[in-house]
C-alpha cells in the first residue's frame, strides 16, 4: 500500500489553534491540488479527533474529477476511513452519508453497542489492535478490501502513529504564511513524539503555492 | 529596532523533542548562515528555557567574522540577552562569561538576591514588566543601550510573545527534513497561541539549504 500524508500547517507547524477550530491556512490553488490527490486515491483517512472537530465530508469537490473516476470504472469518490479506537464517531457525522464507502477502524476495546450503531448508520467496521488501532494491521485489512493508495489528511495523532510505524511513503506539506502559536495547539505530528531515531525524509520538491510553499517529501 | 527571529524546526514545527534536548536539525551550510546573521547583529536574544536546556554561548564561531566586526569598530561578538522574568539564569551559565556583554531581562517580580548574584557574575540587569518580561519595554531599554538590530534564537515562548506584541520584523526558518513529533515538544511559537487575528507573514524567499529548506518571511 502507498500511504500519502497531506496536510497544511502554519509556519510554526500547527494544524489548528488550541481551540481546534478549522482555520483556512491555504488558498484556492492548494485546495484544488488536494482535490486532485483525493481523486487519484482509493481511500482518505482521518482520525476521530478530526471528525469530532471539523465533521469533514472528504468527498471530491470538483465534478470533473468525479466524472473522470467514473470513466475509469472507479467509485465516484474515494472511500473514507476513520481511525477511531473506541468507536466515538457520531452516527450523524457527514462522512457516514451514502456518497462513498466509509470504514471505521476500531480496536478490540470499542464498545459493541457503538459498533452496532455505526454499522446501522452505514459504516463498515474494521477491527485492528487491542486498546488502540494498530495501523499495520489496519492497512493490511484495507488492502485486502482493495485499498492500494491511502491518502491521510490528519490529525496529528494519526500522522505521528503512521510515522512511528514506518508506514508513510510520501508527505505533502503546505506551509501557510501565518503564525498560529500555542503550546497546546495540534501540530502535524503529535503523539508521544520521538526522542531518538527521528524519521529522516527526503525533500523531493519545493514549490510556491498561493502565498505559501508546498514541500513534498519521500519518506 | 529591527527584530529578526531565526530558528530551525523539523517538518512538524518542533524546535526539539519533548525531552528538550538539543537536536541537530540543520547542517554546516545553515550553521554558517546563522553565524553570519549573528555577525551583523547588535545582540542575540534567547529565553531562559533555552539557557537552562542548552547552555548556549551565543558567540561567533568564525574568527574571520570576529575580525571583521573589530575592523568595523564593533565589539568582537554581539551582546547576549536572556529573557528571564524570575532571574533563574544559573550564575555559571556560559552566556555569563566575559566574551561579550550579557543583558538579563527581568520583571519586577525577580528576587533581589538572584539579581545581585547575576550582577556579581557579570550580567547587566534590565527590568521590564511586572510579573513577566514586557518585550516592548525591554526593546526600548535595549535600544537606549545601542541595540538597533536584535536577533532572536528562541525558544518558542519568547518567539510567541514577540509575535503577540507585533515586534517581529523578519523570520528566517530552516525546515529540516525530519519528524520529531510530540504533543509536548516545543514548537517555533508556543505560549497561549492565537485564536483569531493570526499574524500574517509575507514569504520573501525560498531556498534549499543542506537537505532542507530555508524560508524567509517579512513580518
Amino acid at each position: 500500500m502507498h500511504v500519502h500524508v497531506n496536510a497544511a500547517t502554519s509556519v510554526d507547524g500547527k494544524l489548528s489553534s488550541r481551540r481546534r477550530e478549522q482555520i483556512k491556512i491555504s488558498g484556492d490553488d492548494d485546495f484544488a491540488r488536494v482535490d486532485e490527490i483525493r481523486a487519484t486515491t482509493d481511500a482518505v483517512l482521518v482520525g476521530v479527533g478530526t471528525v469530532l472537530a471539523d465533521d469533514p465530508h472528504l468527498t471530491l469537490d470538483d465534478d470533473e474529477l468525479v466524472s473522470a473516476r467514473e470513466a475509469r470504472g472507479e467509485p465516484p469518490h474515494p472511500a473514507r476511513v476513520v481511525a477511531d479506537s473506541r468507536a466515538r464517531t457520531p452516527t450523524d457525522a457527514r462522512i457516514l452519508d451514502d456518497e462513498a464507502t466509509t470504514y471505521v477502524l476500531v480496536s478490540a476495546a470499542a464498545p459493541a453497542d457503538r459498533r452496532a450503531d455505526l454499522e446501522a448508520s452505514g459504516a463498515v467496521i474494521v477491527e485492528a489492535g487491542e486498546e488502540r488501532v494498530s495501523f499495520p494491521e489496519a492497512c493490511d485489512a484495507l488492502e485486502a478490501r482493495g485499498v492500494e493508495r491511502l491518502m491521510v489528511e490528519g490529525g496529528g495523532e494519526v500522522i505521528f502513529s503512521l510515522f512511528s510505524d514506518g508506514l508513510v511513503d510520501e508527505l505533502s506539506l503546505y506551509v501557510g504564511s501565518m503564525v498560529i502559536g500555542g503550546r497546546d495547539a495540534p501540530t502535524l505530528a503529535d503523539g508521544d513524539g520521538f526522542v531518538a531515531d527521528f524519521p529522516s525524509l527526503s525533500l523531493r520538491a519545493v514549490e510556491r503555492v498561493d502565498d505559501g510553499v508546498l514541500l513534498t517529501y519521500d519518506c
